[in-house]
C-alpha cells in the first residue's frame, strides 16, 4: 500500500529528527492522526512560536526571546566569570546544578577536522573580543572530557594565554554515586592526580 | 534557568508523544532550533496537512484521503475476502508482504477489560454489517498472538458464525530465521500443533 501522501510526507519530515527512524516516524504519525485535532494544533502553534519568537543572545549565543538572554541580562550574575559551553543543552544541565553564578558562552561545537569544525566555525573570535572588551576574571572550560572536546580546551587556553587571567576546566573523577571497583582506568586515574586536599 | 516560554511549551508538547521523553522532548526541541527556519516550516505544514487531510475510510477504518481508501476503491482487490487487523500499522505491516489482496478491516484495537475496551468501542458492529450486505467468502482474524488479541479472535469467531463463512486466524509458528533452540515453549508447541503436509 502506498500511504496516502499527507501521512507519507508527515513520515519524511518526522523521520528528519535526529534519533527517529522511519518506524518511530510511523508510531509517531499514527499516533497524532488517532489524536483530537486540538493537540495536533498545539503542537504546530508551539512549533510556529518556536521558529518565531526564539532568538540566540548576541552576548553568549544561548537561547532568549530577546537580544539579550536572562543569564546575561540577570543583575544577580557574576558577570567577571565566563564558563565556554559547547550547546546550549549543556547550560541548561549546568544551570540545572545552581552550583555557577556567572555567565555563559556558547561556542556552537568544538575543534574537529573529521566533521569539518573549524575555529572559524565555532564562537572563538566573540569569545575573545568578550575577554578582551569587559572585567573577566576567569574562564572556565565546561567542555565534554573526550578527545575533541580536550583539545579545543587546549586551543582555547593557548588562545586566551595573553589576557592573563584564571583559566580553569571543570574537574573529572569518579561520578557521584560511582563505584572505584568499576570505573575504567582512564577515570581512575585522572581521580588520583586531581585528589585534592580535605586536612 | 527557567527556559524561553516558547522553547519550553514545546518541549512540553514534543513531550506528550509517545516515546519521547523530557531529555529526548529537549534534544529534538534544541535540534529544530538549529535547523533553518524552512525545515520548521516544512514539518509544521506537514503536520497541518495531515490533519485537514487525512479521513478514516468510512467501509474498512484505514486512513484515506477520501471518503473511501485506495484499497476498497481498487478493482484489482479480491472483495470477498476481509482481514481484520487491530490498528491501521497492521495493515502497513501485511501490505509491505505483498501476500494478501483482500479488504481489511481495522478494529481500532482489542477487547480489553483492564484498559476499559469493551465490543461497542471497538468496530464490531460495523464488522457484522459488512459481513451481513455483502458476499464475503473469508474473514481472516489477523490479530496479534498474545492473550488479549485471541480472545478478541474467538469472540470474533463466535460471533460471526451464524454467517456460515470460512473464518480464519493467521498461523503461528517459528518466525523466519528464527532458532527452534531458542523460542519459547508456547512457540514451539504451536508450531508443532499448527504444521503442515508437504507431500
Amino acid at each position: 500500500m502506498i500511504l496516502p501522501e499527507p501521512l507519507e510526507i508527515l513520515i519524511e519530515e518526522l523521520n528528519k529528527l535526529p534519533s527517529i527512524g522511519r518506524k518511530t516516524a510511523q508510531r509517531l504519525a499514527l499516533h497524532l492522526l488517532k489524536s483530537q485535532k486540538e493537540d495536533i494544533s498545539n503542537l504546530v502553534n508551539s512549533l510556529i512560536s518556536m521558529r518565531d519568537n526564539i532568538k540566540i543572545c548576541s552576548k553568549c549565543f544561548n537561547v532568549s526571546v530577546d537580544d539579550e538572554c536572562e543569564i546575561c541580562k540577570s543583575p544577580k550574575r557574576d558577570n567577571s566569570v565566563i564558563c565556554v559551553v559547547e550547546e546550549v543543552s549543556d547550560v541548561i544541565a549546568i544551570e540545572k546544578t545552581n552550583e555557577f553564578n556567572g555567565l555563559y558562552h556558547v561556542l556552537g561545537g568544538v575543534l574537529s577536522p573529521l566533521s569539518g569544525k573549524d575555529a572559524a566555525s565555532l564562537k572563538i573570535d566573540e569569545l575573545v573580543k568578550r575577554v578582551s572588551n569587559s572585567n573577566i576574571k576567569e574562564i572556565i572550560l565546561a567542555l565534554n572530557p573526550d578527545t575533541e572536546g580536550e583539545s579545543t580546551a587546549l586551543y582555547l587556553a593557548k588562545i586566551l594565554k595573553r589576557f592573563n587571567i584564571k583559566i580553569t576546566r571543570i574537574a573529572r573523577g569518579l561520578p557521584i554515586g560511582g563505584d572505584i571497583e568499576f570505573a575504567d582506568e582512564a577515570t581512575i586515574g585522572r581521580a588520583v592526580l586531581g585528589r585534592i586536599i580535605l586536612e
